[in-house]
């Protein structure tokens, strides 16, 4: 999770991996263009502040089962706590995986998102079926697929945009 | 559907009720606040062009079997044939049923809502359950329950704000 | 909508194709092992005589805007009406379409179901991405894949076996 | 999780609770019925084998953020690694809560349980807002309500019929 450098103005980006293996594929995706210390915070409020100073949200969320991981879940529980720290923020989703790419996970965490008041952008979604052909990710779980990449840098313009869309006017 | 006047800036609001019933309480929810002339346009280009028109859209959405309706899933996927004149609007839901009010359709609504480009204000959520006492219509299916007016108001005003919000700066 | 024979023992099949197109790939999926005689039936009651005649449904259910068609929805709210005739059968989904091949649909109208009171088999899925090669059908809207073919034998295959383990014990 | 012991055949149900909380509501109507113990097994391997060992399962799945909790979604992500535990069985789903009593997280497990093989009663549904009058719990957690009580047993009476229904004709 961290801060994402955008051309201009300057956002902040956290980004979230809901996946809690080494080498996913779903920390790969924010490892492509976003520079990630990789490790959850030690404890749930470090976890609360860095979601506080944010200005949007990144969620790489895996599918599982066809719905979101025990731990992305657990993630969002803990900073939902009173005061809810993911109120008002944009939000993107992104996910690789088999079958449909983790699509199935967008749709429940987007009904979380009611809840948590989240803005989730429409477009584009995001969602990559990582075992088709070509390779697109190398053996430590970096994103190498051109494509993919460019669609990744797609989502996070979106994302920008929309963050800056919803600031207050001056 | 039509303009309802907020007290400044004026925004416009297209309000589209999901029954077809002429004193359906979907439609009273419509009617307490804004003026609706009731009917459905007789062309889809008639819809289309108000929808187009329109700054935001505020969905009438009852619960048939778990879902959206299917004439409101018509009224949808007319106004979502290319140009997609939903795109990029600010929304919101309300609707009273029996059960939960009618919100399992809410979430249906905003899953489409997705592919159609709409920005859904995520509070507060309205979904009246029109059956449990005190009386929330009266024989005409207007909303004389004052807490349901009074939450109504807050859905409008939110829907004005957010649609404002989304509006480019100068 | 039509009996199918199954090998043995005979079960009645309702095959339902959502989508209104004439060389439709959803009914194509349906075509392909049953014979269909491709028309809704002119009244709602002959629809309604056809379900409550039938051991089984076999939905074709397309996806407009993430979610069900609306001439599907249509059917299905007027078969609920009481008494319900939908009420306790088993049920299974097809689908062809771009992207995910109309999946999202699926888990709408499966959601309908509970409401409906049907039994879905859970295994397969079958939902056909119609435009990646190689082609799937052919200008007639027939089923032409091998692969394809097979997977929708299997759908048949679990539905027969899931509405032979519901009906009652001797 | 435990063995209930029904009038006549005997059948097993692995009652599953999505809570941690000791004295929560959904633990509470798990215990009204039945006798459970009250814990989570110690290891991985004692839960999946209990489950394996079940006819069927009830869940208490409390909502949380409109979803599933965390710790059921770690607890169905267990038992579904290969061998899959669950796969083929009949389940119900209870809970309890604020608003609308849960609700929402079945629509989400029952999506889980598509890829889980997992074969859902479709009534009655249960889910129960634990905080309109009367009082539906003692401070003990018991489930004192004697609507609800009756209520929850149907669902187990459903939940029974519909096992001895799935299991193979001799």
């Amino acid at each position: 999770m961290e801060a994402v450098v955008a051309s201009k103005p300057v956002i902040k980006v956290a980004a979230i991996s809901g996946s809690l293996r080494k080498a996913s594929f779903n920390r790969g995706l924010i490892r492509t263009d976003l520079e990630v210390d990789g490790k959850f915070p030690p404890a749930v409020e470090a976890f609360r502040q860095k979601i506080l100073e944010s200005d949007s949200i990144l969620f790489a969320s895996p599918e599982y089962n066809y719905s979101l991981t025990a731990p992305l879940k657990n993630a969002l529980d803990w900073a939902s706590r009173p005061p809810n720290v993911w109120a008002d923020k944009a939000a993107a989703i992104v996910s690789a995986g088999g079958g449909f790419g983790g699509a199935r996970s967008h749709y429940h965490l987007r009904q979380v998102g009611v809840f948590l008041d989240l803005h989730f952008i429409n477009k584009p979604e995001f969602y990559l079926n990582a075992f088709q052909p070509p390779a697109k990710f190398d053996s430590d779980g970096n994103l190498i697929d051109e494509d993919s990449k460019e669609r990744m840098k797609q989502v996070l313009l979106s994302l920008q945009a929309f963050t800056l869309r919803l600031q207050p006017k001056n």
